[in-house]
């Protein structure tokens, strides 16, 4: 057996993590429909103005605003109304002194008008309009271009598609753009003992966990999952396993990175490629290999699900979003008091699941081999390496799930 | 024309929104792979114990813990190892007095062994090994049912399936799930001047923004966005569109609400059911309507894409979260001061969007028909209806988008 030796500090695996994800090149091509939280990959230059003519910003009369300087409640001016116009028409006549053309929100505004006077503030008779208020030129006109001008680059290569984003592409009559492919992610959970869900279980068998906590991150992180068969642990199931993952664009292995003479995983991937590091000062989780074959992030995943999924939140989720041009992610954070006094003496960094009662944190860690330990939880608290002891009551940052 | 008498307060609308959006009932079984995210509609129960065996939680020797007593450094206690097993296998042999078995992390423990000494405290000589340190009990075996036992609740209904909740359906061998239905919500973007974006824009066209981001705000809350063929401005059109619109959960309108002649779809909705408020003291946004139709919700939103798409946040993403059971939306924050005083004298409540530029919240709002009052900002503060100014430099929260 090949104990770990040495382990390296979280922030180091993570920056090891950080620089193998080298930011996905490929570019496909997605109807807008399907565009939102999307990453942009070529600025887009408007090709005409948005608006793409002046129009009215509020219901009212089109008017020409030096008409209605002297209008006061009092002392009304009075305009004849030429026509109505409503969104989607032009008018068919132009706005002369003395007169107004009634207008919908968003329509064109009529030749000859410079400002809109709000329905509000005026009184209709017949053709008949008075006018309440003065108004300046401008006033409740929506600006050709305003929004965005012929030949301005709308948005940046980069950008994430917020829906807002995806809204301003639509203003230009884009549909559709031009994205950053998702990172394909082949997941591979190694172990003989290992069986898909569905299955009965033989004897030593347990159903397969960590494909699916991984899918479930990478799926939320930007990336697309590709599941691969179960391979058993042998160096050549390990190595065909190796040649279907290095067809995407990381492979990521859970189980087979711990100390026993059947971790294969590292070997496999040394035979192919090389070991950038094995053993992270983190707990759970500690057993955890990065190596990169054919310049591709490989990365071999504790086998017990919490440390697999624990890392898969603090190492993996940080390392897809470089790949797939993700900006960091920003979890929901509670900020509460512990319950109880939590004891952290193992030198590593902890990754401590807890669940909020009452507004305060408490403590649902049981053990790195139980799902439980994270999916009765609320979220997590981080205890750097350095500190032994958290005190109840004291404020601490919970990471929400 | 019809003005809008009498808007009410935000939280009013709020309330209203949430107690129309009442929680769905329909359930649908899906893939495991695809159920993160999802609502668990029913309880799982676990079939069998996780794990199904007493387990090495740690690579070593299975030994009878009374036998490693006395062993110390100085002073190691040997026993003879029968045979090694790794995980998927089960051992041959039981083990008795002065004897042990090598295990791998995960393997089931031996008949006779009740403890695992890890292989760090031990030195192996052929077929003997020296034990540096004692261990009692069931140090460092998983026992049996010790994550979930055979029986028990796993989830309830109702919970998010974290990845982590994904994990422990797995570990019960579960290949599906039942979960409710994402809410199917009609979006229909109202108006004669509105086309789809890649066709030529007519005279006083503009393209159709709002079903884009409405859309986007549907499927980031828990939503299906199904988009209807474009009705023109015609009570015989929004009704047919209603008709199709009844199909699905909830309903949502742009354009049309505000007070032109031909916002048509107040009297729509009012033909077809009735309508609960129309007008809202928010800014922008203020002309937004509910309705109810046979019993669904039938949201009327402003046709101005920044009115629109705000009140999307304050607004649709709450009462489509409720629709589809999810908790309340926590939208990441930041705490900055703000770059420059800003002035809100409307007596609405104001969704004001900003930028982060070095670390200030910098103001980004131009007018409530420009998209880009959104797409080039990093979020929005809100300020009450009650506030007039927020200073230069007064801390703010920025929900960021």
């Amino acid at each position: 057996m090949r104990p770990i030796l040495e382990t390296i500090p979280l922030a180091d695996a993570l920056s090891l993590m950080l620089s193998e994800a080298r930011p996905i090149e490929r570019i496909e091509r997605v109807a807008l429909d399907s565009a939102a939280g999307r990453v942009l990959a070529t600025a887009p230059v408007a090709p005409e103005d948005v608006p793409p003519f002046d129009r009215a910003a509020m219901d009212g009369y089109a008017v020409r605003a030096e008409d209605t300087f002297a209008a006061t409640r009092q002392a009304p001016r009075t305009l004849r109304c030429l026509e109505a116009i409503y969104t989607g028409q032009s008018a068919t006549r132009s706005v002369g002194p003395g007169q107004c053309i009634e207008i919908a929100t968003g329509a064109p505004m009529p030749d000859g008008a410079d400002a809109v006077i709000i329905v509000e503030e005026t009184d209709r008779h017949a053709d008949d309009v008075d006018l309440f208020t003065p108004v300046y030129p401008r006033q409740n006109v929506g600006r050709r271009g305003a929004d965005i001008a012929a030949g301005q680059v709308v948005l940046q290569a980069g950008d994430v598609l917020t829906p807002a984003r995806v809204g301003a592409l639509a203003a230009c009559g884009t549909a559709d753009v031009e994205v950053y492919a998702k990172p394909r992610v082949a997941i591979l959970s190694t172990g003989n003992e290992i069986i898909e869900p569905g299955q009965p279980l033989g004897p030593a068998q347990i159903y397969d966990i960590n494909r699916y906590t991984l899918g479930a991150i990478v799926s939320a992180h930007g990336g697309e999952p590709i599941v691969l068969p179960t391979a058993a642990d042998s160096l050549d199931d390990l190595s065909r396993a190796i040649d279907r993952g290095l067809e995407y664009d990381m492979l990521l292995f859970s189980g087979g990175s711990s100390v026993g003479d059947r971790d294969l995983i590292l070997d496999a991937i040394a035979r192919r490629g090389e070991i950038i590091f094995h053993g992270v000062a983190v707990k759970p989780g500690k057993p955890t290999a990065l190596g990169r074959i054919a310049g591709k992030p490989v990365v071999g995943m504790p086998g017990y699900p919490t440390s697999c999924l624990s890392n898969g939140y603090i190492l993996i989720a940080p390392m897809l979003r470089r790949l797939a041009r993700l900006p960091p992610y920003r979890p929901a954070i509670a900020r509460v008091p512990l319950a109880r006094r939590v004891v952290s003496t193992t030198g590593r960094h902890q990754f401590y699941t807890v669940r909020i009662e009452n507004g305060t944190a408490v403590p649902a860690f049981k053990a790195s081999g139980d799902i439980t330990s994270m999916a009765l939880a609320d979220g997590y608290i981080e205890i750097p390496a350095h500190v032994d002891i958290v005190e109840a009551g004291q404020l601490v940052d919970v990471f929400l799930f």
